[in-house]
């Protein structure tokens, strides 16, 4: 993915950071460690729907995604897919 | 639990039925499977710091509640506070 | 699916009882709510895949899966992948 | 908790390390994404009851575990409990 697709895809992703080309991350503090689990849960299905899995950081009620394309090392239209999918479930 | 505490304790418990004495059901629809299992998953992690637990039955975006004390095959007031928290999760 | 087709398919997956031809059903008790819970998160996720979902009904520490095809009202080979699937997970 | 409180606890913690006195940490491999989500709900449901959660990090197949008593900023005897509990899951 090129800078400008990456950046212009980013724009329709409230939400989410570029590390560079490396990743997109996103951070969301629910109002409960439960509350937090019921999204990691939806996350997973989502994730195994789409082949595509996010790293997930849980610390109590935040939860930390982090998206890249392992086998490309970078940002790809597979990340931008799943983070449009974690956006609809959180908002 | 008597018939009229049961009564009263209803009256502040929207979406309950009672099945006579013996349970309390509540039948909620949600916009997606994903929904209802988050919804499922966080039910399931109150029932344990309760230690009581709802007979759960999902239906794709349907999840239906039914609670009642096995032991004194009647309602009681541990499946009034776990009715509670569930609507905590449900409101 | 005939009802010989059933019947072969049936012999391959064990612990699945047919109801007539109108669904396939499992009854499998685990050693806590807790395993019980772990299963399910995992069939919902399995399904998710396959879009094709069962009835689950959890009561306490056992669990009963029905798989049907609703649209059809019978059983069907995306039945047959589910409960395929529902034993990998089991065994 | 005393540094010798805390070789002698983590004797019969197999898996887990210590970070100096500030965290314990295990990481365990499972089989798939879905197994791994499995026992990440179990260890969620744990964590509620004993009202003391760790910082979860799930990469696919992979999960990370880090206790600490933040309030303490050390291994505390909560910690260890909830290792033990977490080594219930595992093994």
């Amino acid at each position: 993915m090129t800078e400008p697709e990456l950046l212009e895809a980013l724009a329709s992703l409230p939400g989410w950071v570029a590390e560079g080309g490396a990743a997109l991350t996103r951070t969301h503090k629910f109002a409960s460690h439960s509350e937090a689990m019921g999204f990691v849960v939806r996350v997973a299905m989502a994730a195994e729907v789409l082949d595509h899995h996010p790293d997930l950081r849980i610390v109590y009620d935040t939860v930390h995604l982090r998206l890249s394309s392992h086998d490309t090392g970078g940002v790809t239209a597979r990340d931008i897919r799943l983070a449009r999918k974690i956006n609809e479930l959180l908002d």
